[in-house]
């Protein structure tokens, strides 16, 4: 008997639906990760995932992990014990990336916003002049409460003092605009599931010089040999392609075929799509009484994180379960100190339309009548 | 244009080539990684995993990460600065362990074996009284050399010394007889390219109690949240499913449709029919002057090192290329101090068949004519 699954309208915080052309060409017969034509597609994929970084960086390539394993080769490779990091947490990726950096033996700064709310710029600057830090990592679009943060001014802080600078940008890579070396962003990683919609488990990243020059003058080699940029250069950063672990290959084949289709949309008619299809939804969900969390300036189109009606936050686990199984929707508890009080609807990629948003509308006025 | 890849019998160290059926649960359409049905099939793939290992250890489960990434966790969670780490290198994977050991600040003694040839027992044992570790690593199936370590009997002087044992199970998963439980085994990792016949991505492991127990034990945090246990445990050891990071849905349901062939055909009939694979290809190579580089006992059937001739070793990479390109059939390169000297042919999964070597065999002949 065949694997057989329901058919689901993924309204979560990711996975996104996938598109048939992705799925085909992830089921493409395989081939070798050290066959020419697979490194074909690779360079190909490295080059459209440049464009929507916006950086020119060699090293800029889908690692072997989910998104969560890309903040852990950001600081895996720029962090050694003691190194002071300061860390802005609007959520909980941010609290993730400061249990991740103190992992490494980082001396942890942290500052933090309100949840919903975004960084303060000029205390983020604050924190950089007085600790003085070797990275200062914080979250471009925040998954957990749907805060889009604005990133020139705290990067700039950073690089003035000579830090790394490390960026999130799991939820807004090829949903929002994107210009890594215009901002001075040093790292940053994505997933695959959100606003690509691909299948989660590749993290497409990107390492400027500036990273590359940090590890040769580490004093004790990256602790995890998996995601030492300076080995995985060998693999992706030349054209060499020398082994190092085998490639996922499936995986990069669906990345390739979903490059192709937003590169084929074009990014601003994506990026367009993905506020259209917010506003709709927001509109669609006022009467209803749900509100969002986030102010019109700082919110996230993809990630929309709205505030439940009273009379809905004691019975939301159960109505969830509702959409699920009546309706085949899937939409996203809240997280952290949010949860019970807020959901988060997704819409990444190609659910980033009409369609998708009347039919989840349709299914809540239904059960909420 | 849909990507678009040359057809290829893969032979060499993994991948291998994936069933249709294999390839078409991958591509079912997404559901989420907190949905029920996809809990469902983990449990599933779960529970095949343990009958595949030999184990009734909780936590066996598909790492979301690549082989590397499992032999990564397997040192992450019990390696702490300063212990003292026993590992057998039969190659450049052991090798490799005891690399990736002493980035987790491990105190390393190696015990080496010539290229082609098993570690001695005795020596193992000597070294792990002389040195109490707190861990012995070996490697089951050595993927660079094709030698099958005898496992018995270095689990168990690690075990009688109280050190964890950690055993590199890539190549042999589901090709070889394991039995985790009743060897000793403390921590195994594998991969999903090779035997399982799926494609690269995921690293079924398992991890017993005593492995659990040491991370509670431990000083400091494991240093790769990623890879920590004590919190994958939340997902993947217990029912309740609390998100730790994105499972990579899609490739989860190619590894269930993978296990439920392995577990149709038998273990007992896959084991056979690798080695009668493995019987075919060297009796047809060895008129063309292909000797196996290890003696019979020790030799993997699905991973066959085999000494080139001299006439052909001076012309390896051009000949490698030619059965690529002309006949579209890929066979491994040697690797570290045997590169140049050895082929790896690999006979994996759906390729342990006799239509798969006798292709191999005339496109040699025809080459070599």
């Amino acid at each position: 008997m065949p694997i057989s699954l329901p058919d689901r309208l993924l309204l979560g915080p990711g996975p996104s639906n996938v598109h048939p052309d992705v799925l085909g060409a992830m089921a493409s017969p395989l081939v070798g990760h050290m066959d020419p034509a697979f490194h074909a597609v690779l360079e190909e994929v490295q080059s459209r995932l440049r464009g929507l970084f916006g950086t020119t960086n060699p090293m800029t390539l889908p690692l072997s992990t989910t998104g969560s394993g890309g903040m852990e080769a950001c600081f895996a490779n720029t962090v050694e014990p003691g190194d002071r990091v300061v860390v802005g947490i609007q959520g909980v990726f941010g609290e993730r990336m400061a249990e991740v950096a103190r992992r490494y033996g980082a001396d942890v700064t942290r500052v933090e916003s309100e949840p919903g709310t975004v960084l303060d710029p000029e205390e983020m600057a604050a924190a950089i002049a007085r600790v003085e830090p070797v990275v200062v990592a914080f979250v471009h679009a925040e998954t957990s409460t749907g805060v889009c943060q604005p990133v020139e001014a705290i990067a700039r802080a950073g690089r003035e003092r000579g830090a790394l600078v490390v960026l999130d940008c799991v939820t807004s890579l090829s949903g929002l605009p994107l210009t890594l070396d215009a901002w001075g962003i040093d790292a940053a990683y994505s997933g695959t599931q959100k606003c690509l919609a691909c299948p989660p488990g590749l993290s497409p990243a990107s390492f400027g010089p500036r990273v590359l020059e940090r590890i040769t003058a580490r004093t004790r080699p990256v602790p995890v040999w998996y995601l030492d940029l300076s080995l995985l250069d060998g693999y992706f950063g030349s054209g060499d392609r020398i082994y190092h672990h085998t490639a996922p290959v499936s995986a990069v084949l669906g990345l390739a075929e979903a490059l192709r289709r937003v590169d084929a949309e074009g990014l601003e008619a994506r990026e367009r799509r993905h506020r259209e299809a917010s506003r709709r939804l927001l509109e669609g969900l006022a009467p209803l009484g749900f509100e969002p969390l986030v102010d019109a300036p700082h919110r996230l189109p993809m990630l929309n994180a709205v505030r439940l009606p009273e009379a809905v936050q004691p019975v939301e686990a159960e109505l969830r379960n509702r959409l699920l199984e009546r309706h085949g929707i899937e939409v996203g508890a809240g997280l952290g100190k949010l949860a019970g009080q807020i959901w988060r609807i997704g819409l990444m990629g190609e659910n980033a339309r009409p369609e998708p948003v009347d039919r989840l509308l349709a299914a809540l006025r239904e059960e909420l009548a």
